[in-house]
């Protein structure tokens, strides 16, 4: 893997005298093509060994870049508002919105590497967080975004000699560090998990590009033209109008009457009376439950979805009655702001995860994507169906950060929604007046059933479970709803 | 100041249920109403003795009103984030947006309270703190933000009464802690203190409303109701064209024909030879400043200004070449996203103030309110006259942060700069294209002028000075610049 990379590649100074010329212009060139258009990020990874001129060459982007525009991120120890989230939140907070170069140092590749060469992981949960990086690499790539994966190689003798001559020169001496020598010792060791880690991730599109760092003029020419390369063949490509698409074989149609939504019994028996009693019950439960020590070091994230009018801002008010204000945040998700429509899909759930002792509830969720998206028609096929996949990465993260996931679906009947639809239309209580959009939804109800159908089947996973919730009668769904939460909250604190 | 507040207020339980189902109703329909004007954010601040019902206040008014748009903040101990920013930096950044209700616990009157009733600070210093929160508040107000401030007040007697009676309860026993014993033991000290805030922060525009707190009806009520006539008396202001303003005394014209712009001699003569070799020597001084060990445990803010074609970028390109880009980030200020827009002017900028170690460079910056919105007609008299005090008192917070501040005023004249249009004009790399707007601009150049002398009388201050730049030889700008730039650190360094 590595081969190429260490037949001492060199340019002379006056052949790069010539390319720089050239290069510096076509890149800024290129750089404010990507942003006048501003129809994707360049995100632009840089790792590799010590001493190979990780540093210098990204310093040699921003001079020869327009900087204004280009976001550098070095990642070191995280804060400790990023160890409160999943691993990957600060990555995703750092993401370059469409238009802008992002540059990541020890980005999402660093953890796994070091923890494997010290022995701290074994080699298959290496693999295990290798194959969640290709996903979110893949998502990356597939919602547009130009991923360009530099690696920056030595060999041993060259590291070897590239430290010391560091040391020797004084105004470069404080670059050398006690862990660099360190890390030379472990050559061997970190060169193994190095190329295993560059074969597993090397995919269709994102593909690591080796570069040799012995040579600054060579490394430079190298790494700007494959970057100029890399943003003018994906604007020719916006030219004719790209997008980046899977390929899937359709989901296949119903072809008898049974499906998840038609086993459930939607009518529910449970009178006034016997909901006032079990409120007080299970929110009295839930009170105690979200006030538990054990809570404090995690946090919970509950989505609630349904069709219009099937009571889910009463589910949700019953469950933060029971809770502390100063605790849980009620995100309702409306309109993307145009700050998040630059960024991927998942971008605007990410930024409100919560830290650890916190409840979120999403009133709707990422889940828009396969439901009124997919419906509507207002992103495409490819667009959907790989949100089944992204989104149960997203929601694996979360519990295996140790976030406590529960997700609601409130299911009612057509006729029940004709009620509900009606009964608001006669209150002149305006808050609750049905628009045309209300109706117009209404028409497409079958195929909202399917698109439901499917999203319980793909998105209903060990991890984050899927809990139906039969809606025709409002007291028994808002009784369920405060059940499950409790169940999952004490599943949680064990 | 507490007299009111210790007459043992007290709401029978009729009467209570009498006011509770109109204030429900009036509640919610006015926080839809805020909601759906999206014109400016409530901010509730709670505050007051403990055992008062603080939170039990703030978990009704989640209860009465639609959680789903309240944003509730408890700030506890800052995180590593907070505490590498200005003290003021954790609280803009959860300021509600325009038509939201944001709920803050534990706000900017916790510390400077609890820190002279625990004699960690003087009277002065206590004053000191409380002037800028003053002048914070009138920037919310200012602003737009309907800012209510409720302080929650219990006597001596009824406090011990309060925490023995939660004591008493095995379900409440939990929320009684030493620490609230041992406020309770200073409770006169605090009283004392509590009293000289209020009664140095309660302004025209952010009262303080205390309300008793012994007793839970007639503290909801009385919460409740402010609220609602808070929102409903700003509301009714808007449907007459309400506009926060200060109406200031026109400033000046100029009456003789001297001012800072025509007092520079712009043509400073330096051969591109000697820029040369200018440029390597303060360019190595300012990488190896940069580096200095002293600089990572502070930051560095760069604002650079100037007419269209003065030469900004061409100077922050010969800073950002000294510096290591995994340090610096250059902000380039354009239009106002949305969810810029739904914030206060400042709000935009102090989301990019950088953590230590790092250099945050804005090329044009918060000073667009007092050029171009103020010569365009952008923003109102009133908010450009403002704009003077909320900018020094921003960069107050910076400076006593221990940020280093620089800001640059790139001048050139009028001849210079139609040369270099043309010139741009002339060249066909379109990235230099001048545009109507540039000739537009241009013809307002007293305007600007004007704009720019009053700028600098008003914001160059002893703690944050203007640098004014003699730009019409790009050379002797460039090195002006990164010379002034090496001083401020050396300044820094000590």
């Amino acid at each position: 893997m590595f081969e190429s990379a260490e037949l001492g590649h060199k340019l002379d100074k006056a052949t790069f005298k010539k390319h720089e010329k050239k290069l510096r212009a076509e890149l800024l060139d290129a750089q404010y093509d990507v942003l006048q258009l501003k129809k994707f990020p360049v995100l632009i990874l840089v790792n590799g060994v010590d001493g190979a001129g990780k540093g210098e060459t990204v310093n040699l982007l921003n001079e020869w870049m327009d900087p204004r525009h280009v976001i550098t991120h070095a990642f070191g120890e995280p804060t400790d508002e990023e160890l409160e989230r999943p691993f990957m939140w600060r990555f995703w907070r750092a993401l370059p919105p469409a238009g802008k170069v992002g540059i990541m140092f020890g980005n999402w590749y660093t953890d796994p590497i070091v923890l494997r060469a010290t022995k701290q992981i074994t080699l298959e949960e290496l693999d295990a967080r290798l194959a969640a990086v290709n996903r979110f690499e893949e998502l990356l790539a597939q919602s547009g975004a130009l991923v360009l994966k530099f690696w920056f190689h030595l060999s041993k003798d060259a590291q070897k000699q590239r430290l010391k001559d560091l040391e020797k020169d004084k105004d470069t001496r404080w670059r050398v560090t006690g862990a660099d020598w360190k890390h030379f010792k472990m050559y061997d060791r970190f060169r193994k998990v190095d190329e295993h880690v560059l074969r597993r991730t090397s995919t269709g599109h994102a593909p690591w590009l080796v570069v040799e760092g012995s040579d600054e003029r060579y490394r430079s020419v190298t790494v700007a033209q494959t970057l100029v390369d890399g943003m003018r063949k994906r604007l020719k490509a916006e030219e004719h109008g790209y997008k980046a698409r899977i390929n899937a074989a359709p989901l296949p149609h119903k072809t008898d009457n049974r499906d998840i939504l038609h086993s459930l019994k939607l009518d529910q028996a449970l009178t006034k009376k016997e909901f006032d009693k079990e409120l007080e019950k299970w929110q009295g439960r839930l009170a105690l439950l979200s006030r538990h020590p054990k809570l404090a070091s995690r946090s919970v994230v509950a989505v609630f979805e349904g069709q219009d009018a099937a009571g889910k801002g009463g589910a949700i008010r019953r469950v933060t009655q029971a809770l502390d204000a100063r605790r849980y945040h009620v995100i309702p998700i409306a309109a993307p702001t145009d700050e998040e429509r630059a960024q991927p899909y998942l971008w605007r759930f990410w930024r409100h995860i919560p830290r650890n002792g916190m409840f979120t509830i999403f009133d709707r969720s990422w889940y828009g994507r396969v439901l009124v998206e997919r419906v509507e028609g207002f992103c495409s096929e490819s667009d959907w169906m790989r949100a089944y996949t992204e989104i149960n990465d997203f929601e694996d993260q979360l519990v295996q950060s140790g976030d406590v996931v529960c997700k609601f679906w409130l299911a009612i009947s057509q006729e029940e929604q004709l009620r509900r639809f009606k009964e608001r239309e006669a209150t002149d209580f305006k808050r609750f007046k049905i628009t045309q959009e209300d109706w117009r939804n209404r028409k497409k109800w079958p195929d909202y059933e399917r698109a439901v159908c499917d999203m319980i089947d793909r998105t209903s996973t060990e991890r984050a479970p899927w809990t139906l919730v039969e809606a025709n009668n409002k007291y028994h769904a808002r009784i369920k709803v405060l059940r499950t939460f409790c169940k999952a909250l004490e599943d949680a604190i064990g």
